[in-house]
């Protein structure tokens, strides 16, 4: 089953334990915010602060889960044909974030398409989490510094996930287009649930 | 006023905005968890994703800012005698992190100590904050890898803020014992609220 992710919007899916989840960038250079949380409680959320202190990496290597605040996986890695550059340092873009950036009236936010997709679920959660940044590229220098980059995703690349639990899946086609984040505004995302015939080797 | 942190227990106070915050490393070694809570609205949070996303850096300098969930500005870092290692990548430890540690029974815990000292103000928090963690000591590395290392704070090595709004400053002096992070084993910390006389400059 394909979800089209509109650009700028956002669309939750239902995953099942085992099943796995592909995010294309359809167009290339595209930011996604990805936000998991347990189907069956919405307040164990996928966390990137657990995840970094569960891997000891910045972003999980292929093979490696990401999980809760509740340290359960929820998440593997399991395939990535993308030049690999994600995200799990940034918070996602908000009206306030819009606001500072001298937008008077309202802008698409990666936090409100979260709460917009949820609510298509009949779901809600309190506060957004800190997103699953796929395809930014925010590299982080000896010092510690961070820059924002255009992302480097060509048309097609896809990353893959399984799910460890069942779980509620969103993602947002990031709307930022007054930083250089998404190289030529912003455009659609794929989501698609696969059945087990159309799973690839964790080499893809 | 000095409050003690005693070894792997917690405490919080209210800072006025205006006011100064100083945590010391009495002993050395010893890894601090801070949160920060709006004094008005304990909704709104320090956290770690937004600040970077204002600062461009994993941590601020001295002279920038700690903003809350919302964007707004709530701690400026004014000093830091201590070598400068701090971190703001990894969660809380918890029931759960000294469980999968293998530890059977009760551990004190960062995240226990933080409902702990906010109860005794009589206030709560739901969920437990992504933390600032004091003389923390996780280097980065190029590929994105990260080394846990025991901190190099001295005894009487100390970091100081200067609150932009009023908030509740919380600090854990963490109980962990079974990652090499806190050099000799829990050791308190202390909290002091400054008055304008005990300012420091910023190069102190």
């Amino acid at each position: 089953m394909r979800v089209i992710v509109p650009a700028a919007d956002g669309r939750a899916v239902k995953v099942r334990a085992g099943q796995r989840v592909r995010v294309t960038d359809l167009e290339g250079g595209q930011v996604g915010d990805l936000f998991a949380f347990a189907a069956d409680d919405m307040t164990e959320q996928l966390s990137a602060s657990h995840t970094r202190a569960a891997t000891s990496r910045l972003f999980p290597a292929v093979g490696e889960q990401f999980v809760t605040d509740r340290r359960r996986p929820m998440l593997t890695l399991v395939g990535d044909t993308s030049p690999g550059w994600h995200d799990m340092l940034i918070a996602a873009c908000d009206p306030a974030r819009y606001r500072a950036l001298g937008v008077p009236g309202f802008h698409a936010s990666c936090a409100d398409n979260l709460r917009r997709s949820l609510d298509s679920l009949g779901l809600e959660c309190p506060r957004t989490p800190q997103p699953v940044n796929l395809f930014m590229r925010i590299p982080v220098s000896g010092d510690g510094r961070l820059s924002w980059l255009s992302a480097v995703s060509r048309p097609g690349d896809a990353i893959t996930f399984e799910a460890a639990v069942d779980c509620v899946f969103v993602v947002s086609a990031c709307p930022q287009d007054l930083v250089e984040i998404n190289g030529h505004g912003p455009t659609p995302l794929a989501i698609d649930l696969l059945s087990g015939h159309e799973h690839q080797p964790r080499s893809e």
